[in-house]
């Protein structure tokens, strides 16, 4: 099981790239993710995105982070343009991570300064500023093994068909198969 | 050379997704980024980042993305969750792409539909509702084989030294080598 856990979150300055983080968190293979920062609106929007495409993934905020971190039974990778090298620092994760749970931390901005010491692995998607949403993405694709690519999720009302010139979305009579206004 | 095209961008309500765009597009292998609305602010950022951190890596704001977008004279990859599953069509597009430039173009929440013909491919990292600053990430992954984490900017005035547990930042004397306090 993988968790994401969001620090930082303001609700107006954050609303749209926090969203990123938790579906991208939803759709490269982890399970959950928890927020700092109350947000009912980010839930409704989450939530809204897993009745429609499928789960299970859930979301939780106004998470005690500190507390959560500390409690974590499982390995704590922190994503930082500061940290290891993500190449590098990979075979330590895998192994430290074998049979556990793992959380990936993402900030917002600042991160403060005792994350360092309270996460198992400090990592970076390069050295180089660019965004906390790519560095999660492309740190999910690496733990799964691009497992995201496989990923059945389960149930959902629509389903997109990939299409070389269109959109085709289909909707799903649970149980009964697909039925699409193409078909 | 690759270049993005920032489809959709609204000042106010884009400004720190189209900003993680920018830097993901630097930090992940492309040589520019064009944005079809006009910001000052965002080219600011922008040509900061590369200031300081280094290049070469362009931002052009005020595009006409239809013109330029036909007169591109390079493969075209629209990134849709609509599309054409990544792992499928990249064989193709390597192929199209072999010693031409590539475009990689995102929208913004809703996409104009013409795009998806003036595409010569619509591709899909996942056909789930996620992030173009995740699809972005991931598509430059695969397209340049992870040549990312191998890439040496030119002209920098810092640089991050990857610390297990703290932030190192080096202050670069451009021709003089490193200099940093923790020296």
């Amino acid at each position: 099981m993988i968790v994401v856990l969001r620090l930082g979150h303001r609700r107006v300055r954050d609303a749209r790239v926090t969203t990123h983080v938790c579906l991208t968190a939803r759709a490269f293979g982890a399970s959950e993710v928890w927020v700092d920062a109350e947000d009912r609106e980010l839930e409704r929007v989450v939530d809204g995105v897993v009745a429609r495409f499928g789960g299970p993934f859930k979301i939780r905020t106004g998470v005690a982070w500190k507390k959560e971190l500390r409690a974590f039974r499982g390995t704590k990778v922190h994503l930082t343009m500061y940290g290891l090298l993500l190449d590098e620092a990979l075979p330590a994760i895998s192994k430290a991570a074998r049979g556990k749970d793992v959380m990936l931390i993402v900030g917002a901005s600042k991160v403060p300064g005792e994350v360092f010491g309270l996460a198992d692995f400090n990592v970076a998607v390069g050295s180089h500023p660019h965004s906390e949403v790519a560095a999660l993405a492309i740190a999910l694709d690496r733990l799964t093994r691009s497992g995201w690519a496989r990923t059945k999720f389960k149930g959902a009302s629509v389903a997109v068909r990939p299409h070389a010139r269109r959109k085709d979305v289909v909707k799903l009579n649970k149980g009964k198969g697909p039925a699409s206004e193409e078909e």
